[in-house]
């Protein structure tokens, strides 16, 4: 999964029948200290996330696996509303290579 | 999804059967302040939609779950043309680290 | 889709046995002016495509949806030759933003 | 599969149901020499990883086929603890061009 | 299709059920010159491939479509050894472009 910031939302009154009633939002990509990454993307919102909000989705065809996208022509799905990241850094090796 | 603009057109009388009849779109992606990006993609259209219009279209497995595209060897589908979006991007931070 | 053209075959004896029979071709990927990008893919040829040829390929599980890939482990098909291009760039924008 | 080392966690409470109980662990890729890479992602994990384990994980529809991920919307899991790398690299090249 | 060169062995112990058995490869991707990019990726083998050997490996949902990668939490697997590439480049168009 990805880590984003909703700050957006496409409206679209001509699709697909199957996205009636699915909420399309615009999602940036968040890098680990918060900050924006360049990318985003379109994303359908299976948790009733609200704009400024930090998201976790998934993509691909694991974006159909919620009630409201199943079946649908959706490829990125918002899945969690993340309350916290513990991020612990470091730089250290315990693999050994041949 | 992803956001795009249609830009052309895709003619090929050699394809495979299950192809035939699907209109085959060149959608170049866009930013969210509407310029292009360098790269693009070609769509199968589920929508009716034209050059110039912008759309959301999906990839992968999703792609498939329209009725042009079921079972077809397509990994693009144009879902949606857009009316608007609307953006608020924001560099707050509402979300506490460890 | 993607656009590619043709450059090459590649030849392996020792293969998954559900490969056998398929022809395996290298496609570079290409720019809409018709430029090489840096990129590409080894894809399975499910339209009798030749060398030099530009021709549309599917991937990921879309790939599977030829008669000569279902089942098979492959991720990219040549599923259309490329007659001709139809392409109309314009940087204006129909779209409002809020 | 991707090489990754666990670097930290993600707390979410409002998320899709079928995701209650999984762990979902922040990833960060790591290179050949196991220098990290600035790419990150988010992983179920289905093998009691802990942080700074270095770790391979799965994406797309793979990520949905271990025990705890089957029919979520996850598209990415941990399904190995790495023990050790054998590399080799060698810029030799055994295979004839025509 | 991916080209690439394996040049290593991952060596895992604690790991999910289904993959015991399964060797993973380190494969690092290939030009068509043959020379090294800087990505790689962990493959596993379904067709006796050795370290050093050049070989075709497919990603994705493709990936579980051999003996022995079916139903498990794999996303590449080595399905050709490569005997030889044939490539021929020509920069010339035979699209003719509206």
């Amino acid at each position: 999964m990805k880590l984003g910031r909703v700050v957006g939302t496409v409206w679209a009154t001509r699709k697909v029948d199957s996205l009636t009633g699915l909420k399309l939002l615009i999602v940036r990509d968040l890098d680990l200290d918060h900050s924006f990454k360049s990318s985003f993307v379109v994303a359908a919102d299976s948790v009733g996330a609200g704009v400024s909000e930090v998201v976790l989705y998934a993509g691909g065809s694991s974006a159909r696996q919620t009630q409201v996208t199943t079946d649908r022509p959706v490829d990125a799905v918002i899945m969690a509303i993340v309350d916290r990241l513990d991020v612990s850094v470091s730089d250290g090796d315990g693999v050994e290579s041949a």
